[in-house]
């Protein structure tokens, strides 16, 4: 974990990064349950799960959402901050023992509405894949960020 | 937990429900740390904090996040399964201590696009308030939900 | 979650409510050794517990005992309390991989032996069943509850 | 962590030991609603147990019935097996940051139903304390116990 | 856990004892990681470890190192205090579902540097075995003891 | 965290790393014993340890090791294994809410024994600070690591 000044002039559409691996397991689904309190039978009981379609437990989406927005922070940026997301979309389950690694992309930037001049919006597409190399999320990422001599974010 | 069908038809705008509240602690913090592997300074290094404008550690958005969606899984609806977010934004900062509070409101329903006789989506507004009334977070969750009378979605 | 007042007077013998199931996993077992410091092997070492008559590691009796009870804890009451539990049994092992479900029934009512006007017990029988439909757990949890226009328990 | 064989016969009415402390945590009452589900707002809303009679969050039954259980998890005794538990009373609320010790008494021996010759039940009283030496809990824990030079329990 | 008294000139070289079993689990993994920071793949992406020469996700070295010196945690012993450890050595890999047990000898006695009369270091060498028979960790564990009739260490 | 390789010969004597901070939780210390199953009361119980010189309850020693190794792993380094760790020394407790740094700085390059032409050993000695710059524990960390054009260590 670094820390690295970038502003908002520095980032380049298409600039992409990928992480390495990550085994969600059943221990995962347990401990999210407990933290969020969601404990449908969908994530926790699987003699039913082993009744429905998927026919296994399936890992929560804010599970999978926290693990892949959590793996693409790496170096620390002064000058940007987490904003929001756009368009989350749960595309694949994701089973107990399924590995997932996950892309970020720039493929927006956009000016901050009334401040345009000091700040904008990087807007990053995370994509996470599992181990048979099926997506099975995609959120985009909006960093506020600074644009270069001007005042900071925060 | 309870499990009772609700068909697309039966959802209505303007529709409301609230949570009880939950006070956000530091081992939610820390156990999030340890679940999504971020252990960004601004989450968990509370002298570095307390040099920086917001002046303590806060939380996660992740956190507040899953724990939200968490609170506002009450009973399991058969005849709908979780699509996805849209427009989430993190609109202030929650701190070790703050207690956060859920609404969700039904604000529209719109038709599959292939296959709108067959299903449509749920769009609930999912409004996350501090102890002060402030709005913390908002996010819409989406919700692709079964018209009556038609194959389940799963 | 939702608050509703029940008192004393509302409880009918025979009233019974069921939950969904739960799947009892390794991670439960090793989450609650940590939190009790109860390490035995009989449900840590798994290599001993394979030469042991039960084969494998089994499931502390406090873990399913506070799963069961955590399990019935679905609506809030301000009109009860929990005051104490009776004749705890632990009936039958439960493995890791098991699932549980809870059934709750309301089995007597009694007065409180000073303020009889004011108070009384509802007696509520816990019944935990595995996947095999057989019974592991029981016992009699006992509600203080207020009777109706009296002032509040607590 | 010993593994010492006593066998009924070898336990005397009016054995006693006790523990050193444990300071009952946020983090253990995070992490035990997490365990069982019980998110009441009585354990997790500090804004809310603020306007109620006891002015804080309160420790869940359960888990201060699973610490004190374990703290009495000492020596493995193969002759043996926890049988249940017979009126556990909450008599007092356990707060965040009080410290509890235990005490266990063997209070009672009595034959097993059908086959005395061979089986007997030890009682032990235990009684956790808080640091004010005020009583908080109490619970009969009942474990079987092969008598000498029979058959074991398990 | 008993409080029980040994002076420096209480320990013999020779001295010797050992642990029942511990299952080392995915979730100890999980959850050290999670403590730790350290995700590194070879702890958390079984996909990638299944492709290296191990095959399999192998243990933190932390992991097994704090695991052991906790397993060797019985008694109290106020005279002394831990010290550090010397010659830390990981000698195979552990991996999820081997089980463990710990060994510690006095090896040494050594005395204080400026204050020989008064303290001095016990030397414990802790050696972890896997069910194999298999050492896979040892280090030496510094003691910091007082002598007999002198000032205690703290 | 990135993939990066590095020979034994890459390695400079005097290269020096640094951490951001971390805070040490009393969440870290409740976790730490549920992981190592060691409960003194020195961890946890504050009552006790307000009576005792330090005053308060201190981090286990094996907790501030994990964390601070766990800092260090930055970049992955193929090239490069954890061979075990010389001469831990716990210097000064560590309390909770403390914040500590990590630095490691390589000070000893030496041949493998009995095969010198193909590993070494880097010697990076890691001191991790608290927050009024005071030395808590020192630890020199062995990688054995392959040089340039040969076969790899695993």
């Amino acid at each position: 974990m670094q820390t690295i000044d970038r502003w908002f002039d520095d980032y380049e559409l298409g600039e992409k990064r990928s992480t390495v691996g990550r085994t969600i397991t059943e221990t995962d689904i347990v401990v999210h349950a407990g933290q969020t309190g969601d404990f449908f039978p969908h994530h926790m009981d699987a003699a039913w799960a082993a009744t429905q379609p998927f026919g296994q437990r399936i890992a929560h989406g804010t599970l999978i959402l926290s693990i892949a927005v959590g793996m693409t922070a790496s170096d620390i940026n002064p000058q940007a901050m987490s904003y929001g997301y756009d368009r989350i979309r749960f595309i694949k389950p994701v089973f107990i023992g399924d590995t997932i690694t996950v892309t970020a992309e720039i493929t927006e930037k956009t000016d901050h509405a009334k401040r345009p001049e000091q700040y904008g919006y990087v807007h990053e597409l995370v994509t996470v894949t599992n181990q048979h190399e099926e997506t099975v999320l995609v959120l985009t990422h909006l960093y506020l960020t600074n644009k270069r001599d001007t005042t900071p974010v925060h």
